[in-house]
């Protein structure tokens, strides 16, 4: 019997298999919500599982493929996304309490639609940080979602559902936002690729927003070619996002030649411990980056990020914190309100530091195609942990995680992140940073990294048994 | 003896009569010199007369003509801006005591620069309101600018000095600036032409700025072809201005056939007495405009502007507050403070609610190219008048004089002013609004009224012996 090897593999290798007959999408859907069903509850993963839906969907994919039409691309690619992104039938709850007796949502939101249209099967919704503030999935109302490797530490957050249900082999791709670090955090604590492309790329169209000049939309896979197909699937022009930019198709694929690679130093390497600085060197090394490069004042990028996140999440939530203050996430909710009340002055000068230092990162990359920097300060935390140390320094562990996520994503700047392995056995991630609109440089660089064999998914320790 | 009469003309028509060799470059500016000096004592425009600075581009211009050189387009046009660009060699105090002591500049503004690089020569520096916080340029460190068609009343401003300098005859062009009317409010009051260009179109380099999300730099004319002549010579790309769009050249006198003109009814009448709207009626019906239409929450929009201008103002202005309070023009040193106060959360919500509003705003420009507002609810308010009656509601006059502006300066939309006339004989503008990028269309509806001898620059009833 194949279906159990092949679900806890490729996107890519479903979709040939699937394709030449080597089962029924019915079958395997139903392997797929079978070990979701055996294994999620140690995980916690999974907020909904859209069990009718996807069985419906794989039957009308049999249906298709029995009277000989052609197959789309990602045809019986079983996939999930955070519980932000709308999902015809079922209530966006983007990990809120307050959400839970909102009307089911009438359409999906258009990257979950652009999957289905290519013939991906959508299994269900998965666990955040409640309105995706937070580096930890540690979710009052939803329980803590559980990192595979060692069920005792954090998946990392906001999407820590999104990257744990792909480094648990439940399926091979989700969908994920970023807005400081929320797929790259939990991409690095679970051991699995993940991407964010520039601001501006993906449609927003249909998912729960949180900060509006910062909310980036991303996806987590197993593989770089599965993480690049379905970046390039997700890629179009939505008049519903006006904010989505009108670029047009750039695959992921295209892959350039010379890759001119840097390793950021300074900042990037002092808020970072041994396990995550090494990983950067090695990463540095695999793509001969001889230049340790600064990238100029990432702290003011990172304050800026930090209080633009604060006042546009405040806004966008005070009178919901008003009216039903105890059904809000204690870790969060005191943070919103606080935020929303800061000076203006604050975010006026956040957001003039911020286009100040997009210039002058812009200027690296006139020497560099890839700058290399760690995606977390530290392998993943434990559950409950309050205070890490990192570099000798101890910090609090919920706001920091995105240390070295948010200067990046302040600016706008796509990213691919490697999973690598410490000393330890446990996953820590890089960031590949590529300019503006060049996200197929971050994922040539990623590809190079997994061919060397430097950067891979590893099979989850909870699961060894099952393997 | 022409050159009395050629000063007051057009900016133009000293250019071809100096091509013609009708008179020296020394002999103008001598002339226009002696008029400002005979006549600003009663209007008090100018804050520094570049008196030697002008004899000297003068002779240079003379010798050049000696020469048998070619002539650049503006040779010889006389021309100041207002005191916030930055004029080598000038302190550049933007209306404030608290700059008076700074160091001169080392280098001109680049549109400075670029009306010098076309032979235009700078005779001196415009009053306006402190750090053009203001509508009315009652300016407490160099006393107010007065209207040259009622002394007593206000020239409007913040670019009062560049509308008054231009109504009184001094000089046929000058430049100013404009966040929230600060070009249209004083052109309407002085009877001028007057353009406010699309958001990012021309440079902001050497300029003191005020709010960076809302300022433009702008132009004063007595006639429409004068106007567009300087706007064209302010064009450019600018490396030192990284907001300022690279656009390309795009010609006032593009000349475009049909314009689709409408009305805004609404807002735009409830916020205008009889005079104001009767010159928009009158203009409506000079370009055949049959439709009066809706600016979607105008009024939103002008909130957001007035909340924006005071956070992004007070930010800019903090430390300096501070430290010297007492040195600060007393109209607006505590707006600044409470601006800057402002819960992040209202500044956030504004922000929100511009990008919203440009989106259906545009809409509107699906059907018409040309929209038709008073520039002002009313005529030049006397001096030191606090209220004024905007069709029967009492309003403090130096925040509303803007209340027609602001909601579209707010969207970054291009206007041009065209002078009207009231039933009494005072003049009135009304704003001749485009798409983003379209000035050649309110150009264009500028002209037609021109030519209609509908709107017209008036002779200043101060000068009418002189004339």
């Amino acid at each position: 019997m194949t279906t159990l090897s092949t679900i806890t593999g490729s996107a890519l290798s479903i979709a040939r298999a699937y394709a030449d007959g080597a089962f029924s999408a019915r079958q395997l859907i139903e392997a797929t919500l079978a070990r979701i069903d055996a294994h999620d509850a140690q995980i916690n993963a999974f907020t909904t599982i859209t069990r009718e839906r996807a069985l419906a969907e794989a039957d009308a994919l049999d249906a298709r493929r029995a009277s000989g039409q052609t197959l789309p691309p990602l045809a019986g690619v079983p996939f999930a996304a955070k519980n932000l992104f709308d999902i015809a039938g079922v209530t966006t709850i983007a990990g809120s309490r307050v959400l839970a007796d909102a009307p089911p949502a009438t359409a999906d939101a258009t990257l979950v639609r652009r999957l289905c249209d290519q013939g991906a099967i959508m299994v269900g919704a998965l666990n955040m940080d409640e309105f995706a503030y937070g580096f930890t999935t540690e979710n009052h109302h939803a329980g803590p979602c559980r990192n595979p490797h060692d069920l005792t530490r954090t998946a990392g957050g906001s999407s820590g559902g999104s990257a744990a249900a792909v480094a648990a082999g439940f399926v091979p791709v989700t969908l994920g936002t970023d807005t400081n670090g929320s797929v790259r955090v939990p991409a690095s604590l679970c051991g699995v690729f993940g991407v964010k492309p520039t601001y501006g790329r993906l449609s927003r169209h249909g998912t729960w927003p949180f900060v509006a000049s910062l909310d980036h939309m991303g996806a987590f896979a197993r593989s770089v070619d599965d993480l690049a197909a379905v970046y390039d699937a997700l890629q179009c022009t939505d008049p519903f996002d006006p904010s989505c930019a009108q670029r047009g198709f750039e695959s992921a694929n295209a892959r350039p030649g010379v890759l001119r690679v840097a390793r950021l130093g300074g900042y990037f390497d002092e808020h970072a411990n041994d396990d995550a600085r090494e990983a950067s060197q090695v990463a540095a090394e695999a793509l001969s980056a001889t230049h340790t490069v600064d990238y100029p004042d990432a702290d003011a990028a990172r304050g800026a990020a930090f209080l633009i996140t604060a006042a546009e999440g405040g806004q966008l939530h005070m009178a919901n914190l008003l009216a039903r203050y105890d059904e809000r996430e204690p870790l969060s909710r005191d943070r919103l309100i606080a935020g929303a009340l800061l000076p203006a002055a604050w975010i006026v000068q956040a957001q003039r530091v911020r286009a100040a230092l997009r210039r002058r990162v812009l200027e690296l990359f006139s020497h560099y195609d890839v700058l290399i920097a760690p995606a977390t300060p530290v392998v993943a935390p434990h559950i409950g942990d309050e205070f890490m140390d990192v570099n000798g320094e101890r910090l609090a562990v919920r706001p920091n995680l995105g240390l070295l996520t948010q200067p990046v994503s302040c600016l706008g700047l796509p990213v691919v992140v490697a999973p690598m392995r410490t000393r330890d056995g446990l996953p820590i991630g890089v960031q590949l940073i590529a300019p503006p609109w060049r996200e197929e440089l971050a994922f040539e660089a990623a590809r190079r990294l997994e061919t060397a064999e430097v950067a891979y998914c590893p099979t989850p320790a909870f699961d060894a048994g099952v393997q």
